[in-house]
């Protein structure tokens, strides 16, 4: 085997460095450990290095080899190791793991109590650069959200709508999933729920028209939630508002700092 | 040139028929000829053709190359000629052309009668097979809906979202897309509009709230709709309601005869 | 809670059944047995049901309800009771549940021996129709074609791509997901893997240039393989080539019988 | 109608301004002009604006407003005009519009000269922000790569699959959209066509194998082309692989400064 060429080891002439080169969409089952435990799901992984403007080639197969050989539940202290074997083994001083999965929760309706499944999708990464790391958490919660102008003009009804928050925080100490959700979903018109009774029903209509916001007053409401916890450093939240009236989205974003 | 082997052309000794093989995902500029006139939209192609157990391959550029030489717009008696065209260059006797595109019209919002324009997604299918032709027609309608039992049982507020009509039909006689367009949104509990004034927006709330359908209601009503058009041999009436309250759709489709 | 109005169970005047209704993309952690043992994936759900004319609407939450209270491994005769009880619960006589999710298998690279993991887009149906039982299984398995007509006519190498084929069939006995990936990936140019090693690559480039396929050789070897086991009823194969030298796709398809 | 209350116009309590606010997916028909003229496509439309802390919401009808009024073919200093035209009609003094569309070339194959239609994924986009103004046009050109390892490990063949490398640029000067595909297309292994006869399909299978590729090799190749054009003053070159022989994409970025 040592007589097959190694050609992306050999030296490279451009000049150039490459910011980020790897995999991208790995597709692997994966156990997550979060505030509620550990939770089988499955990921789409991206992983990239760092290469230097001499290498021709970055070695594809170390980071399949990597995960393959991890087994452990994944939570933001092990994701910050595999971010620096990884970089180590690819013999690269910057690099990034992204892991993007369906997350799972049971949530008990708001007036039945019966219990249900609700899926959020969520993005762990970890980065490595210029000497430090960095821990990203994204999460997308689906809520609904009902409009207040047509509340106040209409003398009945109010369109609403399901809605895609997206919150994304750099964090220095712990922050779960789980509190990522429950911030997004006690500042929606309403939550969502897989199972819903009829006293159910009623109670979710009559709150989502009782807390009525536009896209504005969703990433507004949620921005000064994030701001207010003096883990999370820095923050993105967007929502998208899928209009019950229109065939586009009412769409804001708030980046902090 | 002639020396280049001609694959495709050598006997196959598997004695199996393909029922269709061709192309997939061909992406053009189309002119679409309806009602309201000539529009230009892009469109996704699908061609093929059933070729015989003694016929080793297709000629696939031949797709290509018939598609490439049609500049007129098209409409049901073009699609007709197209699809006979290819049956004939592909020494095939049946085949099938899907043609899908986004379909857009003019609407006039309903107070303020203020203009603007709403996406649909059209799928025309063109069939000889047999020795006979069949014209399939698929629009996607999205409208809003507005959930009976939600506002039966709160005190006031209704959930409701966007939804997804989907209707397909066979027809012998002329159909026009928009006229698919009218029968979908009369039965919806209020149509989509791209642009709304605030008397509109009061309007198309009070009006959704007035017509309440569950997605059974909706199928339902166009079923009942298209079996009254004598034009219509068969058809297909589905519907994704996109769930203000939960994260899965509500759905209900039915086929006739 | 008696007091408030159950509007799905009043009764229809429209005198038209629906053929199919219930829910769509309800997303689910699941467990799914097969022939390789047990295994934690997710999984999209669609459950419906026929509503016969006189019933106003179905009780969608029951949908949801029945999987929320199903934890044992799901294979082909916990489905067939899966369905049953579904069309007990929703009071019908005819009903289908489909669960598509992500499976993963385990392969060893060809030379060297290495491990790694593949993922394919399984998806499983039930269905309950004029009181016979049908059990469907579609297994997407991702694969290399290696174009015949590029590697004839060229004086080196030949274009190639990754290829999806999808075969569903309906089997009145068991068929493990695992016999179905395994035959296709017998039948096209080369397999593929999440890990190969250079002599693996060597290993795997040679061979897709020694096994050159039409879309339509490989529709036809898969289906001379289907046709041959006498479990499987019926079958429909699809190939969809993304051709490495087009922006669309070479595509076949054989439907049996 | 004036007593229809405007409750976006009233004031917000906050203190919490709002990066970008407005809609997203808006599908219009749009004429496009570029180098070889104007052309008929369909896009999608995001246009947002900043939104003070002391004002509740932006008015949404304005976007749409705004786009349906506009009728001439965009380009780059049409869309420069529109997104004034946007920050001015929402009463802002930063805003951005992206419009998202696929952009058609008829090109002639490499022997018989044959000419055929390909598809590219277009993005342009105009901001103001803090008094200036920035163009970024952004082009996938999806191509042919051919893998140098497994050309020079193997004794015959070689994996090669379609990439999609996407550039995006942020320019003072004009840049026309066809010259971005250019420089791409004759970095690739090969460029892709619509339609090929034999003698091209020779060609383009021994240009590829001719000219093997890495994904770094890919985006360095074309960075430099990018670096040695004064007209652009920052760039970002992706390439993604759909690997033939796995089933995840090889991916690399570069991006400059």
């Amino acid at each position: 085997m040592n007589a097959i060429a190694d050609v992306q080891s050999s030296p490279d002439q451009r000049n150039m460095p490459i910011n980020r080169v790897g995999i991208k969409d790995l597709h692997l089952p994966l156990a997550v450990r979060s505030a509620d435990g550990v939770q089988h799901t499955v990921a789409r992984l991206t992983m990239t290095v760092y290469l230097p403007p001499e290498q021709k080639g970055t070695h594809m197969s170390r980071f399949v080899a990597l995960m393959e050989g991890q087994t452990e539940p994944v939570d933001a202290p092990r994701l910050r190791t595999l971010t620096a074997e990884m970089v180590a083994l690819l013999q690269s001083h910057a690099g990034r793991i992204e892991m993007r999965f369906p997350f799972f929760r049971t949530k008990s309706a708001p007036v039945s109590g019966i219990r249900s499944t609700l899926d959020y999708q969520v993005c762990l990464s970890g980065e490595i650069d210029a000497g430090s790391y960095c821990h990203t958490l994204e999460v997308l919660v689906p809520v609904t959200s009902l409009c207040p102008c047509s509340k106040e003009i209409s003398q009945y009804g109010a369109h609403n709508q399901r809605s895609h928050v997206t919150v994304r925080i750099a964090c220095n100490e712990q922050v779960d999933i789980e509190e990522v959700i429950d911030l997004v979903e006690n500042q929606a018109s309403c939550q969502l729920y897989g199972l819903l009774k009829r006293p159910d029903e009623k109670f979710v209509t009559e709150q989502a028209y009782d807390n009525p916001k536009f896209v504005e007053d969703m990433v507004r409401d949620i921005a000064t939630a994030l701001k207010a916890d003096p883990r999370i450093g820095a923050f993105r939240v967007e929502s998208e508002n899928f209009e019950s009236i229109h065939n586009h989205s009412a769409y804001a974003v708030i980046e902090y700092p």
